[in-house]
């Protein structure tokens, strides 16, 4: 099965645009990495916190993709915007609509 | 900004592969509702627990869903493997890889 990853990362106050921006600006770039799926959303409830859902073809791939010197400067800038308060969930993709 | 809700549910003990089964061969079905993306996964670290990643045209368009017949009968079918313990999260989606 496909790996997955359901994360959550809480920013600063104020920041929660600019955060969103950078990730999305940088999924496309995941795709030759081997990630299928980057899902990048706002809380609708919590104001300062953003959810992303991704598939990756394995765990390998997704570990192997926080090399990249793209990735490595994405969190470069995302990571003082944040607060250092991240909620962390694995898992294996079974299937379903859109993958 | 598209509906986006991120779940997860625990089984009964045993039955976690009839629940993803059921939840994967109903997928399919969504799209029709203004259903983009449905993902659906087993913890990597809890062999009890599922979780879903869904992303919708629009909440009206997620809660309309629950109303058809065809899900009625997939929630029918589901609702009984499951402990009743679930976690819920509403997002507003902002973009991303694969949608």
């Amino acid at each position: 099965m496909r790996y997955g990853y359901i994360g959550s990362m809480k920013v600063k106050p104020g920041h929660r645009a600019e955060v969103v921006a950078a990730l999305v600006a940088g999924a496309d770039g995941l795709r030759r990495a081997g990630c299928d799926l980057y899902v990048v959303s706002e809380s609708a409830t919590d104001e300062d916190t953003v959810w992303v859902s991704e598939v990756w073809e394995s765990r390998e791939h997704h570990d192997a993709s926080l090399q990249l010197p793209e990735v490595k400067a994405s969190i470069g800038r995302v990571m003082p915007l944040l607060t250092g308060e991240f909620t962390r969930q694995e898992t294996h993709v079974a299937g379903g609509l859109g993958l």
